[in-house]
């Protein structure tokens, strides 16, 4: 095993292998310090070549591998189980210069959600994909994972995003599907089917990016409501009154309380609501006002809504929503259950979840693609299991999906055969087999 | 073998089963005529559970099968090669009422393109996949050979397009994704790998599909160019200056003289031009305005364009484009190579393909998404590989695809190996051979 050290440094070097407990610590536990586990040592590669021959000397010694992004993740899909090569992708960062004609860019898999983003808006252009935490999360992981967050319902989750990518298979072997073509029937679509395989399949290296144009006016508003039907009910009329509307995003007051609490925040409205939407809009020019026109006639009173467009008072709104996941962590380990359900059944779903619910519960998610995250805390394992089977067996019974945009991971891995029949599941397992005949890519998660 | 037969009518009805030399050479065809074969019989299944039940008598008797659409594919992939039994899907229609909620539709594989294009339009909604085939291609061909057509540039091919299906696998499994859930992490994207997979990973028999909004203003113009540069420099222009353009269609002058001879139509202009733009915008009103306004200043003359937004104009322009497939196979049984360039590129391509193709060749195809149709005529057996091998050559050195939305199919299987590394392909072959371990699902097709 030392012998299997040695000779990974040989390619990385020296100084890229971490095996010291003190130096492997801050990638052996996840963001949520819910999932952790000791890896056999940590090794950082510096490309896809290198990448590559450390896959292929592990599975020469049969040590299973652990692919790690940013630590994000809260299904434990990457941190080590224990005994594992914990393979970072790190310093595979880097992001090319924008192909404008393309609308596309090429990225390093340890490049940021940020550096994507912000490569993109210095071309002049939009990378639609975004979430709270996007100065850690990395594009290995975001497409690894199928990541969603705020503007999934309009511009599609990371799939979607995603024209092309590089990965080393689970037998050191690489594929390099980087043309970002739009047109290219030439076989098994490997990059959607690697896009969402939690690093089952193999270890996204890099990705081409698809952009898009976005309004350089946009405008923010937080809206009370009396209750979740209340709230789809907006959402549904903005989207529909609304080309633009960019962020649909659902609050709870408890929630609400929490954060503002946390970050020393005052309320957002006179009054407090049981529920809140938080809309955004983006346009060439005059968002505000086309926000502001989109939302006459649907509220009771102006009092019930803030309608902002400059910076200071959008990313003060934007900290009622975004500040749920530090408040909810700052107190506790919250199980985090992340669900999707048809939107027009998401209102009922939550009225019947409050039902199950036994203990505290935060409640927020993304009013515009029925994505509710569930977070439930002050429980026991033991109390924990039981409200995970209850919470997910409801999901199933109204149609929805138990991973929505977080996935399965090792959390809900038990859970998949709610939603997915024994035929999807045996083709899954024959679809790792043959490309993971040991067994040893990410072992343990998802299947 | 007749017992075979005989089990199979058991389960679809006798009617539905046709053994008869006569019945089944309309099967046994494409549509260009390149492409047939000899079934061992023709099965027409009425759902999803009689072809998960014909697919395990023919696995348990080791026979081959080949699902079948509306034969319109190009590359072979849908008529037997010889001896298969041929699944038709025809008798999968139907398209159910549309999702106005969700903007989506479920439709049998057997619905054609033109039924869901209808369906959509009657719920006002509508759905952007289209092209010349419409009124035989089917949902199912479709998304198994993930069609793109005149939209893709703009809304993507058939995998942008699919939310979910219904498949039978190769083993006589069922995988049932209809949901169409916006946000659904749970588990390798099978959707996305079967879609694409020219019915080598099993035969999808629903599907759950997208769909959008549509102004309800229409413009078509057809320009004249001098070549195909100045054709794809108007058609970037137009698609940075109008977001709603909806098609950008590239003709030369050979092909339109043979539409027009083969359709008596008069010409489009009063002046004949080396190159011609097809290029159609949709918004909610002023279509016209906005189309006429883009194109100002970037034409050298109003005589090198008709630009019309009424219903006759608009059909006539379009007969141009889409008479061409039907105005060569009249008259030749063309070679026909689907290619696609960078469209950054895509001229110099043109430009080189002129110094390869020896013989008569008719060009036509996408020029927003770089997909370029050659059609060579007058050739023999050996002169076609010949002109295979140094376009798709070509094609790979310029960084395009040999297969750009219509497949590859027995046709171009041979030169896969141009665009996909030998990673890349064994991992392909991995994954057939773990859901089709007996090779009978459409043997001979893509690998």
């Amino acid at each position: 095993v030392s012998g299997l050290q040695d000779a990974v440094a040989a390619v990385v070097g020296a100084s890229h292998v971490l095996a010291d407990p003190g130096l492997k610590a801050g990638y052996e536990v996840d963001w949520t310090g819910r999932h952790r586990g000791e890896a056999r040592f940590v090794v950082r590669p510096a490309d896809t070549a290198e990448v590559a021959e450390v896959v292929r000397l592990c599975v020469r010694e049969g040590v299973p591998i652990v692919p790690q992004g940013g630590r994000t993740s809260f299904v434990g899909g990457g941190v080590p189980r224990g005994g594992e090569v914990l393979v970072s992708l790190a310093r595979l960062g880097g992001v090319e210069p924008v192909d404008e004609a393309a609308g596309q860019v090429t990225a390093g898999a340890g490049a940021t959600l940020a550096d994507v983003q912000a490569a993109a808006r210095s071309a002049g252009l939009f990378f639609p994909l975004d979430f709270g935490a996007r100065d850690a999360a990395t594009v290995g992981g975001v497409l690894a994972t199928n990541a969603g967050g705020n503007r999934a319902f309009r511009h599609g989750m990371a799939r979607a995003l995603v024209a092309g990518l590089e990965a080393v298979l689970p037998d050191g072997g690489v594929v390099s599907r980087l043309a970002g073509l739009p047109k290219d029937n030439a076989g098994y679509d490997l990059v959607q089917l690697l896009a969402g395989s939690e690093g089952t399949l193999g270890i996204i290296t890099r990705a081409r990016l698809r952009l898009t144009t976005h309004g350089a006016s946009v405008a923010t508003a937080l809206i009370g409501l009396p209750s979740t039907a209340a709230a789809v009910e907006l959402s549904t009329a903005l989207q529909r009154r609304l080309p633009g509307l960019d962020a649909a995003e659902l609050l709870y007051a408890n929630g609400l309380e929490l954060v503002c609490a946390h970050e020393r925040l005052r309320p957002p409205l006179p009054h407090s609501h049981a529920v809140y939407l938080l809309a955004e809009a983006a346009a060439p020019e005059g968002a505000l006002e086309a926000l502001a026109e989109a939302l006459d006639g649907l509220l009771p009173s102006p009092e019930h809504a803030v309608v902002a467009d400059d910076t200071a008072t959008r990313e003060r709104l934007w900290r009622y929503r975004e500040g749920h996941t530090e408040a909810v962590s700052a107190r506790w380990t919250p199980l985090k259950l992340d669900v999707a359900l048809p939107v027009a059944g998401l209102a009922a779903f939550v009225e019947e979840l409050g039902r199950v619910l036994t203990a505290e519960a935060f409640l927020w998610g993304h009013a515009g693609d029925g994505n509710l995250h569930v977070n439930v805390v002050g429980l026991d394992r033991e109390q924990e299991a039981g409200i995970t089977r209850a919470v997910l067996e409801l999901v199933a019974a109204h149609g929805g999906s138990i991973g929505a945009e977080h996935g399965i991971g090792i959390a809900k891995r038990e859970w998949l055969h709610l939603t997915r029949g024994p035929d999807d599941l045996a083709a899954m397992r024959a679809v790792k087999a043959a490309l993971d005949p040991a067994g040893l890519m990410n072992p343990g998660v998802l299947l």
